[in-house]
């Protein structure tokens, strides 16, 4: 029982940073066409005042997406472009802007 | 007059990108010291939650700084780091990352 509890344990904590992996870098790809105008071609902005993404954190992005458009974090350009996406496509954006 | 007006423009123009470059660098990396233990000593943060800051645009830098320290942007761990800073602090801070 102590063994299967064990077990038990250990699944979920091996569970956890399979499932953050399993994002989609290419969905991910085709769905930052839409980010490109402001953020750049490969995740390197074209304005001082706009971050660049490229080698970003996956968590840090995610996070700040979900912010965007929950609107815990409010920005005039990111709270419109943040409010359609799923909470798939934040996590395929983040893999794929930390990719870069 | 026509030539003094174009001269005054363009004065204009080149000290705003100077001034913009007059951040103090190594003054940045100094006030870093309290920043590197969740952002790293080079700018690559320890945690997939916490930004790179290494490379980043000094200009969104400085505004997330400053949004921060004015409270247009609420972190629990950020507010309170940005509260004492000046805008010089913020400045040389923004210059130090953005030079990694």
């Amino acid at each position: 029982m102590n063994n299967l509890v064990k077990s038990c344990v250990l699944g979920v904590s091996l569970s956890l940073p399979l499932a953050a992996q399993a994002a989609d870098i290419a969905a991910g790809k085709a769905k930052a066409a839409s980010c490109a105008g402001c953020h750049g071609a490969n995740g390197i902005s074209n304005n001082p005042m706009w971050p660049n993404l490229a080698g970003q954190k996956a968590g840090y992005l995610a996070k700040q997406l979900r912010a965007f458009r929950d609107g815990t974090r409010q920005d005039p350009m990111m709270t419109p472009m943040a409010k359609p996406l799923s909470d798939a496509d934040i996590e395929n954006l983040a893999a794929y802007y930390s990719s870069l």
